[in-house]
């Protein structure tokens, strides 16, 4: 016997907003029927950018431009992530994505389970988040399969 | 792909109870078609100030007629903002209003995301409050386009 | 505007087993039509004394038959106590009830709002469980009130 | 009047894996149609010891090979655990087991009702883990009566 | 080896104030050298009921005579059992007592560690309160037992 | 017998830095000869405004010259609250002060023993912040009085 | 730089008490001359046994002499546990030493930093118990070279 | 009045290895006699790297090399974070520093004060790490008078 209670479990998919990653997980997910619900920061780079500005005015300084707009996403951000059951983090090749592995910090803190994403030549540079997590996979589809395992258990053909 | 979550949002409005502001942000929640409960203490203010003593019995004293009726609408407001995963506070320019900031505190403290509402001639008086909040808003339409964003994402026309 | 949210509230009554403040409470609650569940330890007298005994066998000693007893009980007490709203504690005239003061304890350690119920003549005596009370209530029907505002506001007639 | 809440509990059985104790639970927990959702690990062993790398990678040292699997148990397990009303924690005569008196460990600290269920035999070996245990049962129909008795009371018949 | 640490522990005695047990237990403590600091509430009954008023000023109501003089002594006796290492809880024959079941209360769901002290007549009517301590005593004597052997270990003649 | 501890006791001071409330408290502390540290925002009134622009650099836009101070000063009082004991917050009659409720709301959150201070006339304006207190002081000299009594007990003439 | 505080760092030491590894781990602290306190439940296995017994009183059933003398010794371990920075665990290859995972799962819960401490043949029974924590040693005199690393830096010759 | 209580304040380092801003607010904390103890992890860069092998024996694969070298790590960083009263974060210009932003974001959970402190052109990149914390330098000489106000006050020359 295999139980995995009937609530559908809520997955946040954080980091890298530039590849399809969040895409592929979610077709995996879908594929496979799994009750999971994915939550995702706001992936639309500039919209995420501007919002600060669009919704609250203009600022000169582009410190407090950057300030306002991640306020206002961190409104959507710390609301999914305090309420996901499990937390994977994505990260890639480009920009810095300090805020992945803020939000990383941020769950393992509140102790929810982590997986990591990421491919195998930004191991040294993440062996701090890796070590904080329960999985580290390099590719989406590895999610797809670590979700499925944990919620609907081995039963289910990979 | 942005997701939030099948849930309702609960987003508890605090403070002042003399204007329309809750009205404005239900009407532009209603509008937009958000997934979003709105929650809020009773304001009825004549119906909020004599809850205690009409419930429990009359007191000759002010302090304790008042002392009972916070107790009672604490049992509402407490469960509620305890309840809520994003709290708004509004501060209007009559009355103390200590009521509100005492509410941003205490959510605060719980770690709950946190909008401020107020205009602008108010922001040295409320600078330690707005400090603590994620975003500051000067009219009840910026807070829905917040509330919009963060629960729909900026695919929604605003 | 007075908005209470979409979901029952949960209040879990607390205390008194022997005379009828429960139903009078619940039967409150349906007249008012309240979202709320109300949630309660077991009351038939004998067998929670001795269910301990019944299910996992006899004991030659008292306390440990009392301590098995217990034990079993707050599997149901402590689970519902936890996932409670508002927590509401009647202490009636006969026995010595250290188990409501209990619980009314462990409710205000975990935050939650907290109601008591009893006849003025144990004021003096329940002061400091009085004092950590938001309400302290003389009648199952001024606790009915106090849900019916809290739950519902101030536009229910009463 | 005895009342329960109207959600489902959850329930998770940690422990052994080599007998049909959660079976005769759920034989039990159907019969007597309570409300109570049944959590569990996976419960395959060989799935269980291999999924970390059948999913993630072969490892040459069998400690790396363990450390992933139980990793990717983990993501079920301690998400179940955390989300889990009560908790029974089933000891038997093979293996060590210590998983199972980790996560009793784990369930204690957090404030969840734990349920211990094993033979007389144990009792010594296993004296501190009983005495943080709400109840100690020797059968599995012994833990469905406590449940029994802690969801529908005692007015369901055993 | 047994190394119990060099600070000294924070025993938090409430309950009975109408004998000598706080004294008796103060007395075993300093002659087993024990690295001890006894807390307690204000034992001196009527400077205790009477705080309330004599510094905040009268009342004609009792109930709030009651709740100013709770507020003031629940100052002292807040801050001492959240800074308490253990807890000691002690019921007499006299008096209700309740306020000695609520802090027990209080401290078990801050998760204390907490012994009972009573008299064999009073357990059944302190079941649920035995139930959460981790032990139960019938004398003083046998609280300093339980801390000389908790503080200092059986390497102590007692 | 009648134990505080050994430690001297933390409460912080919050509120209006327009009068001399923290010395009259600060001396009858000392002559009272308490174990008390008294910790306090700073209450250089222009200091704590320019603080933000004077260190991290000038601000064309008020608000962000306000949020810049509002941020150096809560490294201050953010630490000093979340370690004290004892929380007293005095509302005067100037200004509009919300910064004390909310740290009286923020303290109130974490469970710690607050004690309000104001004159009469203010009773109904706070009367939220009053019902979350367990003491409401007219003057410092009977926050002293109160500090006394919990810290040292009735034993010292007051 | 290389900083760790001025406090002696509490590590609790939990587990076999069969072997010297105690000793062992202090002997190596004291020559590397590290500011660590160790922290250990008692070691005296008969003691330890019959601690509930001769402090409490006899039982004719060994299930509740267990049931006494395991809440004796954990007024001292949860206090120890609770207060310590680092959790060490050992098991041996003798008994089942269930205590030992339990104790390493209450401090996982906790977010204490855990080090595990066995040989490797015990591996794969005791991966899930690895698995949270952040070192897994063979030696005691790794754990030395642990606390060293952690408490003293680098700098210090190992 | 200003106080800031006796004890020394514990302020953690976070981040950058490469440059002397550790030692550059280690000189102005001594200059300006704070009441300061400065924490850190260990800044030896090849001595960090090489601490999980160097004590637990050499791994082939570089992933477990690193895994195990985090560990080790961390039970430092742990609880030197998470007994901090301040985290202070320092981002350079040189590796991805992923590590910092993952403490950063563990000490925002746990609701400490955190400060950070990098150039200007990484402000972008940084907006929803600056977006947690009270203040953002660019010098570590502002980070000292940030603590130097903090701690002392504006009373303290700068």
């Amino acid at each position: 016997m295999s139980s995995n209670g009937s609530a559908a479990w809520r997955v946040y998919l954080s980091g890298e907003i530039h590849s399809d990653w969040r895409e592929r997980i979610a077709d995996g997910v879908r594929e496979a029927g799994l009750a999971v619900e994915l939550l995702a920061p706001v992936t639309d780079h500039s919209a995420s950018d501007d919002v600060g500005v669009d919704i609250l005015g203009p600022e000169s300084d582009s410190f407090w431009k950057d300030h306002k707009g991640a306020g206002v996403n961190a409104v959507r951000t710390q609301t999914l992530l305090r309420s996901a059951d499990v937390v994977v983090v994505r990260f890639g090749d480009k920009y810095r994505q300090w805020n992945a592995a803020f939000e990383a910090g941020y769950a393992a803190a509140l102790g929810k389970p982590l997986v990591t994403l990421h491919d195998p030549e930004l191991t040294h540079a993440l062996k701090e988040v890796d070590r904080a997590a329960l999985a580290t996979a390099e590719t989406p589809e590895q999610v797809v399969e670590i979700l499925t395992y944990a919620v609907a258990g081995p039963g289910v053909p990979r």
